[in-house]
């Protein structure tokens, strides 16, 4: 008898305060992107002194990603492939440069097909918030790349003068934060950037509660040079890195208040990533890959793999941990399936919806991977198995070594890639040479954005 | 309205269904012992492919802790520090030998007071299950030692004539498998052991939920030779090793069930931890400490600081991640506090009682970690700091250094051990200096148990 009556109650309650109107959009889209973040910086994901309640709590509430990738191992082609759902080498914005630097006179191409503009055909309102680095020129900012607006850094918070002096210093320009394609402030207080991150990104979700909405939310740390806002700053047990990771969790507690207080949260599908893994050469001013081998600009796991959460109260089951590949691309793939959309078919899309993983409908929707590293194809994963052709340590001065037999490691049993096992598997280095050749075949690389300077 | 109907359901519930028996008992504790798993071993602290939900889950209903550490870095002197709350070398379980063997004639000197012997005086029904290695001759055995029953295998899975075969073989006799003081079989088919030790202690704890208990439940694995039950065995993605961690993580969630489908869960605070950190010279065999640096057998981090799980429904506060320090000694100074005993006045007591944390009411209880290894005193933790006077690898054939300068290092910082400080920080190596002239004048330490043998 009390268990019925039990159970009438949450039915009742269930009843009574969803919002029914926001039931019948379509279901709002929000990427929170950190900068050099580590698999093992957040508290879920194993770091002993960062704390990340905020976070915690997300992936305790939704799924939890053990094999989220980037779609690259620094930020510009990181950023490019997430956007578009295509490998960067495709659209150019890879190269041996590396990155944009202020001094760059290319950008994202007009061509590519963004999150943003794929959305827009919905009729959804984008916004982008935080930093860009796919080009700073206005016809590569956000404003002509399908977002409304605009507010952030267009690229690194070390590319400034400020932090570029004394010997050996390259000729920056002044900082710029920009509104939209409007430079507003030359050298932001780079300690208030996540708190204003933030208002803008609040403001954002309650202006347009009313209409489905995307929102691509790239925070400017843990990249250094570090800054916390003074509520954090001399907080954290980890030092000024921990601290900037716990602003930035505090901001992500807030994205989510701010949803569920607006009734959107079973209507928002909201994910936390990074866009590559973390600056080990920066020593205690870097992140932490937790047990993954290397950091941001290898291709090793510790380059690519990071913390990957998603979040969606009533679609997304709580309390998951899932060890179903994914990769940043995929999120350009899911956002068109949310939302209804067709697949450009003109062009190659690597991203796949990650939907059915996220729905409960399928265990696994890739099982590959493939790890670029300045334009050239260095690794890849087919299902637990990962091959190197090519290796590399992220920043030092050995040069790179292209293996005549690939190494060859199993990432499911040896995630730190300890144990080469090529001379055991010829025949898995065979099949993944037959992928490799595949890919090739479907291969046309975009001419390189990353070089021309002004 | 409907919010009151909700809550008044709640309450029927909660009146309903508690039963209001148990609560006016003392409260029960069972420690669940992990042999050799690592910090970075279990999905909760960050291992992307051992699949371990009811440790997630048990973390997400209770405290996780992130500092958590072993009384020793390998089994013998681990396994006596936890249960007497004592320093091993203060009763003579840590030595050169480092371990009980099973030639050995020594084992927990009768004048140590257990966990076991301090409940008994409040009534409780107390067992021993698993691993025992604190002895194996009769006057040793869990029976011995304030337990009204023990079934396990007294010593290390790998202690047996069945694993050491060929040159060089240790001529040890059949792995005995004791029920009390008796053994039942010879060399056990060591794939059902968790099976039949959970078994077990779904049965005491059945058997005894009329009364106070206390269950000490002492897992074989994951210490090699690995071994699991047809269920588990080939299943992990992350090979053998992960098959005996995710059957582990079975018996646990059979153990938390048990409790609530018996209206004990409320009344009992359960502990889960492990004896020291990964067995890194096992390869794929043994563990991983995460981040942390080296594993058992050592005193860095990796080889002391392991999971920690508290989880007592409706007193400890679910979804807590704390960075207070502890250890597995303090188990005994947390039993005795939870049964009103009073501690012991004759003798050093170690640990100490960390309900204050447990219960929200205080945010640590210690501030010091004292590393001993073969008897003697190699590092020593003073709030964030940690000075090592002696290294060395776990299993390396490097000699050991002792360091005229103790190395430093900044442990909330600098998790990894990274980055020595001695240099900057003279005045605090002054500070620790002078903890361990005041630990030294108070230590007492016992004849070597270790060394006799038959």
């Amino acid at each position: 008898m009390q268990r019925f009556g039990f159970l009438f109650c949450l039915l009742l309650a269930g009843l009574t305060f969803t919002p029914a109107r926001a039931q019948d959009r379509l279901p709002n889209l929000v990427i929170i992107f950190a900068d050099d973040l580590g698999y093992g910086d957040l508290g879920v994901y194993g770091h002993p002194t960062i704390n990340t309640p905020a976070l915690d709590r997300m992936a305790s509430e939704g799924m939890k990603f053990t094999q989220f990738y980037t779609a690259a191992s620094v930020c510009t082609p990181s950023r490019a492939g997430l956007l578009t759902g295509r490998l960067p080498v495709r659209s150019g914005m890879m190269g041996p440069r590396r990155v944009l630097f202020p001094n760059s006179a290319g950008g994202l191409p007009p061509e590519e097909i963004t999150i943003a503009e794929a959305l827009k055909t919905k009729g959804y309102a984008t916004a982008a918030i935080g930093k860009w680095h796919l080009g700073h020129l206005p016809q590569y900012l956000p404003v002509s790349n399908g977002f409304d607006s605009y507010f952030g850094i267009p690229y690194s918070n070390d590319m400034s003068p400020a932090h570029n002096k004394g010997e050996g210093a390259r000729n920056y320009p002044p900082t710029p934060l920009i509104r939209n394609a409007e430079v507003v402030e030359h050298e932001p207080d780079q300690r208030e950037l996540t708190r204003r991150y933030t208002e803008e990104a609040l403001r954002f979700i309650r202006e347009n509660q009313s209409k489905p909405f995307f929102l691509y939310f790239a925070h400017t740390f843990p990249h250094i040079p570090l800054f916390a806002s003074s509520r954090f700053e001399g907080k954290s047990s980890r030092g000024l890195y921990g601290d900037t990771v716990e602003e930035l969790d505090w901001s992500v507690g807030e994205v989510l208040r701010t949803l569920r207080e607006l009734g959107l949260a079973e209507n928002t599908l909201v994910v936390f990533t990074s866009d590559n893994g973390p600056w080990l050469t920066q020593h205690l001013n870097g992140g932490s890959a937790g047990l993954l081998r290397e950091g941001k600009g290898s291709t090793w796991e510790g380059g690519m793999r990071v913390p990957g959460i998603a979040w969606w109260p009533g679609k997304v089951k709580g309390g998951q941990s899932t060890q179903a590949l994914a990769t940043t691309m995929d999120l350009f793939g899911t956002a068109l399936d949310m939302a209804g959309v067709q697949p450009p078919t003109d062009r190659v899309i690597d991203g796949v919806s990650l939907l059915p993983v996220l729905l409960g409908k399928a265990d696994a929707v890739r099982d590959e991977v493939f790890y670029y590293r300045t334009g050239d194809l260095w690794a890849v994963r087919k299902g637990p198995w990962k091959a190197h052709f090519i290796t590399r340590s992220a920043y030092g001065a050995d040069p790179q070594v292209v293996h005549d037999t690939p190494e060859l490691y199993n990432l499911q049993n040896d995630p730190s890639e300890k144990y080469n096992v090529a001379d055991e598997h010829p025949e898995v280095i065979a099949e993944i040479q037959a992928v490799v050749a595949r890919h090739n075949a479907n291969m046309v690389r975009g001419k390189d954005q990353l070089q021309p300077t002004l």
